[in-house]
């Protein structure tokens, strides 16, 4: 443990045992803070000083890895009593999961597996609204719900809003100002952002959708809405990833 | 209910049981054509006061949503005696609908399924014209087909008639100016809708779709073509959006 | 003349002059209704039958033409007593226009000239709504506007109305509906559309504009957006192209 | 049909049944060429005069059509003595196809069907050389030869020949030299069509390939290379058009 | 002004003048919180209303307005004490908006002009730490500096700790954990964002630029870096928008 | 020389002063055909041998070099005896040449220069048809006809015959299929390449060209229209290449 | 088999049998180092000669081949004692190529298989350390180890190191300098390769992987990070191709 | 200055002064190889480390600043005796720099500045082969040709041997075979990349350039082409970066 091997050559030098240049030699070049942090699999290199350094431990992203992948490092987090969040876990995977550890709760329209950790979460301040414009945005707004609830996060839901109904979203204004963060998910236009970034004064996430006909082209077309809000303030996530857009937002009402 | 507060504030204003400054308070960033248009589902809010706003109910949009998402919105809007109409509905979900609902017309090569309204729709001037220029194109001709039988409109087609064999296109050009609005559907180079553009002075409504070899990139170039006609006054929708060229080509024969 | 020519050959047939299987040879393939319109230049081909097939005579594209050949073609034109329009005109060939023919409007802010031509245009039916979100779209507009002036059509202006303040556009929903088309021009998230498209029932025609931070991409990031409206119905003409979206507009208005 | 109608008018007028005006009147607009072209099936209007206008009769393109639509196509094309092409069709169509007409060759690597006309095809003058420069652009290459051979030409293969390896193809240099046209078929760089451009005075016709790792994006990158090839005189078909660049090659052989 | 309206209803009600239901309708579909924010110039609708619903007065975007306009439409604003910020403004137009108005500072790098209003505005909690990859980001920075001063926020510095000297951002690694939100600036690969994000548990804003070789097209690289960031939290706004990001910092810090 | 090396090799062989074994090493690896061509400036490497391998001498690409650059390679090929062709040639970098050569003949619109030959082009076969979609096509149509020119080609040309006004190259149609090949040069929609392709029957080489509004991404909308076009055996070279679509015709009429 | 030729031609003039003219008439125009390398199957052209040339023999690209094809390949390259590698083999092929030739080694997640050939191949000098940033990156990772290890160089592996967690590849710092060539694979935000760039002195030959969010666009996010590394001196190859860089570092190590 | 610091602490700790865990944290987290290299101006961090991490000094990419500041950047770096390297240096700054700093070299076609430093650099292994396809290609080739000089590197040039000519490169392979590295630098189809990767079994790092027609798009098709080069082993750079290319040739030879 790097740690204690600074604290060794520390107590060398106290004790005389080591001069002051060979100590300095010896503690050239190495990155202290990776002490506690590097747990070695074949496969991955598990960032177990994530939670010191950033409030949450590791999250699996279950994309390209096979179930064995997944319940190995999901059982090292979990050794240690960190809680366990594993997002687009195919369904074979998540029952795998399942099978091999206990209290984990799949989420299938979200596509994620969660396992409580010793400690609950720090609690955020205040409550992030997640706004939907479609049905079928639901489970990237799943995906979002799930991680703030990891992260001890509150979270109210306003759904099928978009504005080609514009007073849909405008009979919703009290539950938008109400919240710390604001997180917009829309495919097809996108435009629902820019809207709900000029009704609100808090921080507004905006997540684009793969949803929609031809031109949407996967979500290209509400990502470069997004970008181009011509409401100031409005930040983006990557296309589909309600899982960023609940970290971002969760980061916020951490400070 | 909005409607209902809002009279109950008038009410009051009324009686002088409230001051006019106090309730111009209570009435302030209020959309009050909300009132009577919101009916939350978990995971839809369905536009009722569509059809009062735009002449035609919501529409649902199949991609991205359960069958059992569906068949509760449908049966949300037939409740009300509107019309139902369905686009990009998977032959399952379509099984589903007329499992639990009577009187719905599913249309397998339109992938759309309707159910019409207590009322009529009513009749929209003229006839719009649905040109193809190849076989391929058919399903999403079918889509504005049914939409605007939906609508109230009344559709004529004239099928393959590329301009890789110009004359054929030629040959029906009394059909072309017969209609009041025409509708050019078309994939690989899309040239069709310049070709239609320049015969005809009535509007011309291009849907690029993405059938072709390699390089139309799921039907990029003919959306282009289309987007830089050199017939001035063609406009465009989305790659094989047929649904929203009928709704287009009906929003102006409702004039 | 082409019309002469096939009235030649009838002649010689009814004066037994030309046989009919010989009179059949020289009529196949032969475009009629080109009798008379070809009036070609060395560089250009002038299309003066447009203004009897679709109600305007052809318009000048004055981009990437020189001065000497857009005064060369507008005199031809002129000389017919058909009405001048010329589009995407440098300024110094607007100059060059109106020194060499009289009665030329010059308008710098929209980069086109017009000159009356001996009849006025059939008026249209109804007003176009001109919708901008920003100053920034104001010289697409003025295209527009001048393009409908042109074509005998009447048009209201709704400036500066973008969604980031979404009470702008709320707040003049009664120019808007009272128009018989409305086009909208926007930058940037070009979100301004989809609320308009669901705020009337009229058709509504939109125009992505380049303006815009980097990620607009010249106008490709409104262009998606509108191509993906969520409010159905709305037609898209390319990037900066209010000229197209007038004539698409008066397509309607002169039904 | 037309034709016979134009006589029909042209007896009249020599017989003095109709006057020269109304005659004319009665052509106008028409494009005569039409004459024996249409015959339209619900979903397809066959292009019958092709064969006499480029010599060889309209292919059926099997991308996007049932089989029911091929096999009608096809027995309507077989009536009438023209030989039958079908590219891109499916196996269970030319299953279908095979079991519905006689004569019907399927060339599964190439997915083409094809059943030869009453007539056999003008000759072409001199030979096709079908380069490739890898295995995986075999199929491509098959499916330019069996156009090739239903055109009337015949054709040599030069296989495996990529640019890495660059003796192989200059010790194929006489086959080259000797074709009267050449096609090349390559994916992943393209680079064997500048090469081949540059060592021979004749046509050479080049066809990007879908074959390749990641960033060849389904045949782009080849796409890109030869249209920017440095060997000028190079032209250029769609990505994995074999079908294409035998018809461009054949329409030189057939001069 | 609309207010006055609604007040003037409502006495009407409160005289009996006026019967509730007729009232009911007087206002339905009025967005009331509209009524003091209209101020129409030809050119622009101005949102005066903004400072009340987010804190701080409309911005004026420079680029694609005369320099005519800003000044006009900074003279409005700076006419009710509110302060003036243009961003993109060209040298031209802040040496005229200088002559025309008075305490206006001009930053050349940053290409802003600021008047302060008559109130100081709300100080934010915390600073905000603007990092920069690389010495040619530094207009973004200032752009972000300039609007941050303006909306009551401090900011400290961090300059040129690209990613490929990774000890320059490490040895700054206190600066970074000590601000409430950060601001990376990055062109080129834009990697800067991932390791910052990595770093600290606070929200990470990244702003893309558009400095770089050929393949940077002009930012296209660090967005998609920056968008796909393997840090969980990161978020984006438009390539070169040092403006947004500090809106959306501002955002954060007024929570 | 090359050539005289093998030959002395040979001649050491035949005179028994070198055996056989080493004169092999020496061969070996060796391109023979390459030894009279290579004449080596230092920024340049001169193809001489290419008139003899395809039957015209290297061409010059004006953009990227330096007037001196293009004077001394231009010099070197005339030396030979060989004629020049500079296609791209900058205005001054031409005015340096004709000041350095003589019987430069320059070309401002097609912005060439060209300088005959001791011998005449062997003349091609028929002629060339060159067709354009519009006026601001014509400087692509010059560099094709001038390099058609140099090459012992024969043009004609169809100017400004779009299918916005279908009427106009129908009316061409003779001079159309009189021609061995047809290059057709378009812009915008592109769409003029399908319908030629679908009217003759001989070779057809598309030139999309870089004219129109925004979405023609400089020319990469005809580009695609040209790829996919429905009309099989159409070829295309790159956007604005009116050269190589001249020397790929040149290849065909020398055949 | 050519070099005999050439070797029966030098002998022919030796003796006297054959004019030195005539000779040279035989040799010119001959690549005469094709002379060992040409084995032409119906489908493939082995390039047996690229052992000699570049130091390993002609490696199978599997995709786009049918099982035969590979196996037949395979099995001429095995007969002459090279080493047989196959790459992207599909798992049934893989099957078919173990059952056709013993000593086959199938690595299921490289999708490779592998057959020694007769000589042990030359080692490389130093090793080769490859480097993912996560777990989904392990496929490309491992068709690079067994490309290099059919290549004769000795890999070492550092797993899981993405700069999310910058400690977790300081941390193994002294294995990245240790190597003589190092190779970043990394999806998502390729930005692991900037900072391993920055890190150490030898070459770096970065892999962008196609895992990822949507805007990822299967590799095209990383891959451009990594053209634009700020830390000069990586090199890139294709997406997804670990082969690729094998070879890339391979070249290195045999220098 | 860090290193010093880590002594006192370490000094501290030796004399009693400090205990072991308050020195532990004083350490924790401290990157302690940026003791020496942090030289912060205020718009650049200058990396003096990198001369001893990577064996060259840092270089200033002189796009994107002014004058003014590579001027300060550079004075700071020869202050120390290191050398000076600016790229994509304006030639006015260029002019300035010589004016503030003796011994500056200045290369126009390169646009790079170079100042020798007190030492010589350490001389690379072996040449490295710059290869050029076009003349146009020139100015990269220049500016890696003076990267190498600056870096200890001996290099041959291979000028204007593109791939249409294909015995021009074939005639030079002796200099391609003779060089440790090659880099090829190639635009428009980029092939030469392919080629010359097949011919020699060294290192190729291949480098696209932005020269050439329309569909090259500033280099994407090189790009493209090199990046799916089908010659194993080719590593590509940034578009039209001949000083990364020249760095990554350096690095092997400095191994």
């Amino acid at each position: 443990m790097r740690r204690e091997r600074v604290r060794d050559v520390l107590h060398q030098v106290a004790d005389g045992a080591l001069g002051v240049s060979q100590a300095l030699d010896a503690l050239a070049f190495e990155p202290l803070d990776a002490t506690q942090s590097a747990d070695a699999l074949a496969f991955a290199t598990i960032d177990h000083h994530r939670a010191v350094r950033q409030g949450f431990p590791e999250v699996i992203y279950g994309a390209g890895k096979s179930a064995e992948q997944i319940c190995e490092i999901a059982s090292r987090i979990a050794e240690r009593g960190d809680s366990v969040l594993v997002t687009r876990i195919a369904p074979d995977a998540a029952d795998r999961l399942q099978a091999s550890l206990d209290n984990v709760e799949v989420n299938r329209v979200a596509r994620t597996a969660y396992r409580p950790g010793a400690d609950r979460p720090v609690p955020g301040k205040g409550s992030v609204a997640i706004v939907t414009a479609g049905t079928s945005d639901i489970p990237v707004a799943e995906e979002a719900a799930v991680t703030l609830a990891a992260l001890g996060d509150c979270a109210t839901r306003v759904t099928d809003v978009g504005v080609a109904g514009i007073h849909r979203v405008l009979a919703r204004r009290a539950e938008l100002t109400a919240a710390s963060v604001v997180i917009v998910i829309a495919g097809m236009d996108g435009a629902l952002a820019s809207v709900v970034g000029g009704l609100v004064a808090t921080p507004v996430i905006a997540v684009p959708t793969s949803v929609g006909y031809g031109a949407s082209f996967q979500g290209i077309a509400p990502l470069l809405t997004m970008l181009n809000s011509c409401a100031a303030g409005v930040t983006v996530v990557n296309i589909d990833n309600g899982f960023g857009a609940a970290v971002a937002a969760s980061r916020i009402t951490h400070l």
